[in-house]
């Protein structure tokens, strides 16, 4: 099969090629001192999102841990359709965004670090790493073999491709989604998502997806979950392992069986909802009236305290990743429910999943402030559906009712202001995806090195440039 | 009247202590080198306009002259209820963000420099730099009596009374609005808006709106324009007046009787269009199927070839303000058709005043290139309607017609993608405001002095520090 003749040329290509280059650059701290790329993904934050947490957590007039970061600049998104055309595509998927990031290089919605049309693997940031003898790691309060971790070490034409019993046909809700055979060990290739995550040595893996764990390997009487134990892991599933595990040895921590419980939620569990025109309404839109959703508060989700917040993962990853290592590391840590909240249309979810992406970058920066040469990175991967809109429309003096077509929500904030979000991407079940340029983050390592506007693709280029890793191993 | 006399001692006693306050920083250049502000507004041109008309007039890879800023922020917008609470409103209007901008004050919606609540005028930046000996400029697409550029140069409690005809009951397509009567010359107050701008003492006053001018000064036998005249203005009111101006004198220039015509508009004149779902579909969203509005291409609205673009006004606004002048200026340049398009549903014509915006911003950095000490910031004074959505969607897989709730535009880019562009804010006639932060750009000369998360009155702060005028002449 020409793809898996490609795959293993061009791997171990890769592999071969990078720890000649891999010497990191001269620092003011001496040529010796470690470099670390801290890269924090909040999963559909944009600013909107952003704007909604902050209003709500802070008060307008308040700050996040993200609103000090010296270095702001705005990522244009890339994505092309399925094909060797090159033909834009306008809104991305977590899958094309993260294999940017991961790999430098521009694909189709779904894919996993290959190319659009051709299926070819695209080495990625932590293989380079590895070879060139830094430490990895992911973090995600998402499966670990969802899209935006399985960009960073894995390679496959199909996101949903998570484990060893998703490896042919793929469905979702009975839909047929595409199939992945060509993956599989029996085929030659690399195997399933987390099959593939279990083998890449990586130092630490922390996250949900238990589930895709329990399967049994391909061509194996073991479970993926007992071949990482042989390959070296500590397997962690609950707060206490990650406070007791080792730090003398990899880390495979699996909090929840798919993604990880959120911390907020809506009063009663509430999502948006649909505003309730009276009969007339219906007759003409000027007549009638409307019922709106009735305000709520953002609650507690009892469920999170069964789980590591995600800010205590990120400094478990950094104990593991910074002890004893005098050649840095790659951390990539993830905050995947603000976008998947949104899809779901609920604001307090998302809400309080952007706070633990700026509890995990608090994190970050005091890790920074205690070993130099740490470049900490924050974006979103892409825009989402939900938009802050007026309480009291603009409109208010004209006697007819108005109201959003989508779904609504109006939050009661904390300092006594009514936010409403709405959700108008779509009937569907899910929203969609929006396509703006989205917020890219530095500390004060990034001064110099992260321009005010970049392509998503160029955060790889910035990473392993300052990792001095090769950047061109993937042209 | 309580109001009239704070208005009179507030402005008043602000012009008396301002010259004192007024001498420029010392700079690099020399302390008698003059220094200028240009602050270009786009009208509700956030993230999501900017990627869509970056998409469109560049292709995804390109660049805008805003991409090339070297220093980007982010602006916190603060609006408040219409009281002396100071409870937070989320989403802003043009008349309290512009009044954050020129005068570092946070007031409720439809005010023009004025205090919510309690109603006092608020001096505003070009009167501070007109009291320091400093030229002052206002240009727009709009009327230059719209709420944009009124907050810079005028105080009233109501944007809409923009000239003496509306100074009694303000009405809007025949529903009542409210009332700014206190404010009438026979009351003691200052006029309307109109009024106001042709005796501010600006140097540069261009955009649209002669409608607003045509009308009889109040306690007067000469039209508003007339009025302008006795102060000292050259009226002009095409291209080629503006082109032969004399560069001695002060300028009024209004190109049209209100808005300015847009540059670009869409095939046969269309807006988004409802997508329209058959007859089966009604019965239940997962039957039947769903028509979505045809492509188009953008294209030259005629109508715009019969007044000057906003690069040019900038450039001969630029060439007076700075013409043998020792004691430097303040220039606000809005393209207020952003906004203005995207409440009307018409991508297009948010695309082509985004471009507008982005040749004025050409001019200016082009005019900072030869003059030292010339700060040029770019931003948006809220959020708009307007979301990219996929154009085939996320969940395309799933054999039911899914679309979005609100109004639908589907753009073919001249790269040859497909940009679906929603309005569902509002099943009202014009979409809502939404309320993320915005973006603030800079030139070299923001850096030190633009942070990297901002709130939009520090706007006022950084340009009244900038020029060494007294930025607490507000508090």
């Amino acid at each position: 099969m020409r793809y898996l003749r490609t795959w293993t040329i061009a791997v171990g290509a890769m592999l071969v090629a990078l720890p000649a280059l891999a010497q990191p650059t001269t620092t003011d701290t001496g040529p010796s001192a470690p470099r670390q790329v801290i890269l924090i993904i909040g999963d559909g934050m944009d600013d909107q999102q952003i704007t909604i947490a902050r209003n709500y957590l802070t008060g307008a007039r308040g700050h996040l841990v993200l609103d000090t970061m010296p270095v702001r600049s705005a990522a244009q998104i890339l994505t092309v359709e399925d094909n060797t055309s090159a033909v834009p595509v306008y809104v991305a998927d977590s899958a094309n965004t993260a294999t940017s990031m991961a790999t430098g290089a521009v694909t189709s919605r779904g894919r996993i670090a290959t190319t659009a049309g051709s299926d070819k693997p695209i080495p990625t940031i932590v293989e380079a790493a590895r070879a060139a003898g830094l430490r990895t790691g992911i973090v995600s309060t998402a499966s670990v073999t969802d899209a935006t971790p399985a960009s960073f070490a894995s390679h496959i034409n199909l996101r949903l491709c998570e484990n060893p019993s998703l490896m042919a046909e793929v469905t979702y809700r009975d839909i047929y989604l595409g199939s992945c055979k060509q993956y599989l060990k029996s085929a030659g290739g690399p195997g399933s998502i987390a099959e593939q995550l279990a083998t890449a040595g990586l130092d630490v893996l922390l996250g949900g997806g238990s589930k895709h764990f329990a399967v049994q390997a391909e061509g194996s009487n073991k479970t993926v979950a007992e071949l990482a134990a042989d390959h070296g892991y500590q397997l962690l599933s609950s707060p206490e392992d990650l406070a007791a595990a080792n730090t003398d040895q990899p880390i495979l921590g699996l909090f929840s069986a798919s993604t990880m419980p959120v911390r907020l939620q809506g009063e009663n569990e509430r999502s948006a909802e649909a505003p309730s025109p009276s009969l007339l309404n219906h007759v003409h839109r000027y007549l009638g009236e409307v019922e709106l959703p009735a305000p709520m508060v953002c609650e507690p989700n009892p469920a999170a305290a069964t789980v590591p917040s995600l800010k205590q993962m990120t400094e478990a990853a950094l104990a593991h990743l910074s002890r004893d290592n005098a050649h840095g590391f790659f951390l990539m840590v993830e905050s995947a429910s603000i976008d998947k909240q949104a899809h779901e249309r609920k604001p307090c979810g998302s809400i309080g999943e952007l706070q633990q992406l700026d509890e995990a970058l608090q994190a970050a920066l005091a890790f920074a402030d205690e070993h130099a040469n740490t470049l900490v990175l924050v974006t979103a991967d892409h825009a989402q559906a939900a938009q802050l809109i007026p309480n009291v429309s603009l409109f208010a003096a004209y006697p007819i009712p108005t109201y959003t077509p989508g779904m609504l929500a109006r939050i009661r904030t904390p300092e006594g202001g009514y936010m409403a979000v709405n959700y108008a991407t779509t009937n569907f079940q899910m929203e969609e995806h929006t396509g703006a340029n989205v917020p890219l983050y530095a500390n004060g390592e990034g001064r110099g090195r992260v321009k005010a506007y970049v392509q998503q693709p160029d955060i790889y280029a910035i990473m392993a440039d300052y990792l001095g890793l090769d950047k061109n191993a993937t042209d």
